[in-house]
């Protein structure tokens, strides 16, 4: 395999704008060999990976693997599931839009999320002007009659917090897709196993394999499943074996891990990752004490069905605000050499702005000593 | 890695509607060793491939091995172009349709493509009833003013045939695309090396590896190439990088085959697949001499530069017209238990209907004998 290093150097501008979580490569290193996989010239050669499953296209090893990380952690149901596997979440995402509306309706259906909203739902929806869909923005002030579908984003991306739909009654018109990509130990309490009739999630923000683009939907309709399945054979036939191979493998070491009752944060994936990112909240809420410019919101500790015990709230990004009258956080920002996402494409304040803490160790660090710098030297304009 | 084996047992049904070039198998079982890849638990963690590319996603390495390949066979000029790497080149396609259009016009762009056309170009274009652009079928038959998109698919599927773009001169208003995941030696003789503009590829029916799903454009236009990678960042956030990582390994080793001066069908893939599509049209074309419901196309020899001889067409797909007053060829494949895709899906007459030659070896032969049996009794009802 190859090794990238994107990390910046000192002095170079701090991408932080996307949730790229290169930060738990250390534990998958030391881990190599137990999760290498091998792959020959004529594996996986055929779209096909099972005739007899409705999703085709679905690795059965991978399948298997799902459900069996999900009865681990606790975090969601897969009895009378449908696994439907997509090139990471967005793609099933997109199938969800597919799936969820019908051509010839007189208006397309709205879609709508309570703000701030995760900046790619507006960019997905709206991209192709499709006549079956439409973004109608913030779910609160939603109030159209007829179809709708409300995203409900818990852990919610950008500012971690957990989330419930907010469209209030309004018959049987509503539909929902719960994007549960961040409902994972190393970021929030496992508080129950998700119920709900559509469920999103990813291997990117589960195990930190972004590059693979690997997601999953569970689906209790099958005619859901189904069109969603007709969706991805005409977006892309299907999913990179390589990929469902690999990550079948991964999911399968994380599950090892957990279910060895002596698993140490060395070999559990989730009690360091869970570590780490205490550590990184910790320096990060220090820091930012002494800060009058930036702060953060604050969140119960609840108890974990994973953990055993009552946790800390530790989301995937800091969704930073703005103090002391100044307007734009994401410039803000920038005037200390890090490039955040501002709060506008998430449909909040510009005062907000979304900065990603699943960087690498070294990037994160730097960013924490930008902050402390920003704060000593009252010379960079926000004085 | 794992094996599957989806061929029909003896008395099933044969499913040869879908294109799977499992054909190419036993050539890529022999060279097993050699193609092995090897991806570690900390690998290809990343979203990024490149940050410095504009194609933020590709592996280096994979671009490396598309450059060299071409340049290796002689069927495409890379100078100069810019490569995109997609889901397949169905994702390319669509990230086309977004790179050509934009919203706010007054009317969808046409898109259009002279028949037979290949059937997933309307269900792709119309799949999400865009408002950007819309599938208008036949070129040939296409008189509205104004700015349109012509896919030219060349060698073209379902029937094999080099083609040319054939809407005329309608000034600037015109865009092309040359869809050339057929244009490579074991289907058609390479004539010259293609110099368009936009030009599409695909892993699949070059080297048989369709369940990687990777698919590359070789893009003139810089701004074009930048909203295509725009696109498939919306879709999707890249593109796998286990499958790129490995269709790199895969194409390295078809180049060292042939550039090996000793190379046979052995180490040749080119020669490998060359002489098998030989052998499966020697035997469809034999069988079908007999046989007076049904007839194929015939090609004119043609000079091909890689093999550096006068060659044959020999499409990856047998494009059977049914004869003796029959109407529709799908339901008269149905009569031998053959499932085939009928001419109507490619804008066709539906006494016509495309079915798969790159199927496995079994399949093949039983197709072979389904013929010649269907043949033999009259007793199928189309007597």
């Amino acid at each position: 395999g190859t090794r990238t290093n994107h990390s910046s150097n000192s002095n170079s501008v701090l991408a932080l704008s996307t949730g790229d979580p290169t930060m738990f490569e250390p534990f998958w290193r030391k881990m190599e060999d137990k999760c290498k996989v091998v792959i020959r010239g004529g594996d996986f050669m055929s779209y096909f990976s099972d005739v007899k499953n409705v999703c085709w296209f679905l690795e059965p090893k991978l399948g298997d693997a799902i459900r069996r990380l999900h009865g681990v952690v606790g975090n969601a149901v897969t009895e009378e599931r449908h696994i439907v596997v997509g090139t990471g979440s967005s793609q099933l995402f997109q199938a969800l839009l597919y799936a969820l509306t019908t051509p010839g309706g007189a208006e397309p259906v709205s879609v709508v999320s309570s703000a701030p909203y995760y900046s790619q739902y507006p960019e997905v929806i709206d991209c192709l002007r499709s006549r079956l869909y439409k973004w109608e923005g913030d779910a609160h002030s939603f109030k159209k009659e007829g179809p709708y579908i409300e995203v409900v984003n818990s852990p919610n991306n950008p500012e971690g917090g957990l989330r419930e739909a907010v469209v209030k009654n309004q018959g049987d018109q509503g539909m929902l897709i719960h994007d549960l990509a961040y409902y994972w130990p190393q970021y929030t309490a496992i508080t129950s196993a998700a119920d709900y009739d559509i469920m999103l999630f990813t291997c990117s923000k589960c195990t930190g394999h972004a590059g693979s683009r690997i997601g999953w939907a569970l689906v209790k309709d099958k005619d859901i499943a189904k069109k969603m399945i007709q969706y991805i054979t005409i977006s892309s036939i299907g999913v990179s074996k390589e990929s469902q191979f690999r990550a079948a493998k991964i999911i399968g070491v994380i599950c090892d891990g957990c279910e060895n009752v002596q698993s140490t944060e060395t070999d559990n994936f989730f009690k360091y990752s869970r570590h780490l990112m205490t550590k990184r909240w910790q320096k990060l809420r220090e820091v930012l004490q002494h800060n009058r410019y930036l702060s953060l919101f604050k969140y119960p500790r609840q108890h974990c069905l994973f953990i055993g015990e009552s946790v800390e709230t530790l989301p995937a990004y800091a969704w930073l605000k703005c103090e002391e009258g100044i307007k734009d956080c994401e410039e803000f920002l920038r005037g200390i050499e890090t490039v955040g996402r501002g709060g506008k494409q998430f449909g909040a304040d510009p005062k907000f702005a979304r900065v990603s803490l699943l960087c690498r160790e070294d990037d994160f660090n730097r960013f924490i000593e930008r902050l402390y710098m920003g704060h000593q030297g009252e010379s960079n304009g926000h004085n």
